[in-house]
């Protein structure tokens, strides 16, 4: 299992190769919530999102032998252009299994880090059989997106920053898809700040999560659906167990309450955050009581939002 | 005239009552522009704008005697949501002279601050005797949005803070409208920065001031169309004289490269800046000879957006 050894060492490893990014906070979401927030801007991360720390020393972490062919991924969002970045940043290739479904945004953003672009058929099967073709032909390393302990100890210096700056915090909150992000806060968390409870945000559209910390197991999502498209992933493996040992809650919210967070966040603190990272703020608003006069730090995931098409206007134009 | 000495009394009396707004700077937009650019982020500022400065230091330079009737303005934007928080703060009425036409979500802002709206037909003329009317009834002081020494000794600050921070400036860049933050600029930056050049930011739809520089005397705008609407005024009496003696160039620059601009800022900082706060790196990105390899100081002075009604997206729906 990750240590917060490895968070650590994840933590010198990537120094001067993501940015150490700010906590903000707002007198109005303070107002609105009842409690202190402290938001850790991830958002304002390489890449525009907290998947550069993971990749960042998934790839530092793989001796010059195993990187010289380079690392491969399947992902349409926010880890496959992170783990180009990292591997252009090193000098190896990075090769990135994609749906041919996925938006032109999302491929011309990883071709715009220099990684090679796969396609499959957009189906579960396809993605895992094309990318084990790509590890075969080319001796790639394959970095999962969050089942990775390199890439769970890498998510984990978000909070460690966060809690390196803000001591005395009773809840730390960061939202769960995966659960990379979530398991790494965990376990920061409990080396850091060991009496602050970890709560996750979850879109109740992909809450596979809380009802697998219910059910003592993991149940992956079925045909997921949120405004949240960073967290339609399931736990992985790796990340449930950290998440049973440690987190106290999993608040799950609706995708109205998320967009209106969202914008709440754009409006007051004049930041732009994608809707996966508004989760956490969402639901704290609907727990206030849970919250009320407490220090609450909160992980803002991402800032990646296609400016065409804000979720406030959708079905508008 | 306005003075540096002026400026350093309002950077005293403001201080703890306005944020210190954090400077940043951004990889993509520096290789987009060949030069260092460091943004001074007003944006970040209380009521979302530079305008703060100004209002606060100029209800604070009131006496006490002077301050009970309370202050009044006749403004749709910023400066008037500005005021009305000052005197908020100060515990001391105001009262914002605002055109019918006045969008409901502006009135909203100026109202949601404590002010007391007074409509007036929106001409010049139903203006100036709706307020006069105003400071006649009520004895409170008028506080002109820039034409004024409190206000423009106030703006100045935010170019105080950057060269505190980043000394070593080759250019500063402010945005002008009626002058005030930019000749407030001026005075900072030739006490600070005497080597510096300032340059300001202008829509070609509201061209006044580099046609009044051009032509030596006040030159008013006529009909002035952009989409940066915190520029369409002219410039005032006090304004122009400094802008006159210290200001290098005016560069002049249309509504779709602001836009564009503007998007950038979006898209790679992650940041909510409105049209006016974009005009500065978009001509100096027009400018890109001038500025090669220097580092430039440009203040992004807010980021009151309408969220339903971005640029690029109209004409869309």
């Amino acid at each position: 299992m990750v240590t917060f050894a490895d968070v650590s060492h994840a933590a010198a490893r990537i120094a001067g190769r993501v940015h150490r990014t700010p906590v903000l906070s707002c007198g109005a979401i303070d107002e609105a919530a009842g409690a202190s927030v402290f938001f850790k801007c991830e958002n304002f991360q390489k890449v525009g999102a907290f998947k550069m720390r993971g990749a960042t020393n998934a790839v530092l972490s793989l001796t010059d032998r195993e990187a010289e062919p380079g690392v491969a991924t399947h992902s349409s969002g926010n880890h496959a252009q992170a783990l180009a970045l990292a591997a252009r940043l090193r000098g190896i290739p990075a090769y990135v299994v994609m749906p041919t479904s996925a938006p032109a945004v999302k491929r011309a953003a990883v071709a715009g880090y220099g990684a090679e672009i796969i396609d499959c058929e957009p189906t579960l099967a396809a993605r895992e059989s094309t990318l084990q073709q790509v590890v075969d032909r080319t001796g790639a390393t394959f970095i999962h997106p969050y089942n990775n302990e390199q890439i769970i100890a890498g998510q984990g210096t978000a909070a460690l920053e966060l809690l390196e700056e803000i001591p005395d915090l009773d809840v730390v909150m960061a939202p769960v898809g995966g659960g990379g992000l979530l398991s790494g806060t965990c376990i920061s968390t409990a080396a850091l700040a060991p009496s602050a409870r970890v709560i996750a945000g979850e879109p109740v559209g992909a809450d596979d999560a809380a009802r697998s910390l219910a059910a003592g197991h993991i149940i992956p999502s079925e045909c997921p659906d949120t405004v949240a498209d960073g967290l339609l992933t399931s736990l992985g493996e790796l990340t449930f167990p950290i998440i049973q040992q440690h987190v106290t809650a999993i608040w799950t919210v609706a995708d109205g309450p998320i967009i209106a967070a969202m914008r709440l966040v754009w409006e007051r603190m004049k930041i732009i955050i994608e809707p996966s990272a508004a989760v956490c703020l969402a639901a704290m608003l609907e727990h206030r009581i849970e919250v009320a006069g407490q220090r609450v730090g909160v992980i803002l995931s991402g800032g990646n939002v296609d400016l065409d098409r804000l979720p406030w206007l959708r079905g508008r134009s």
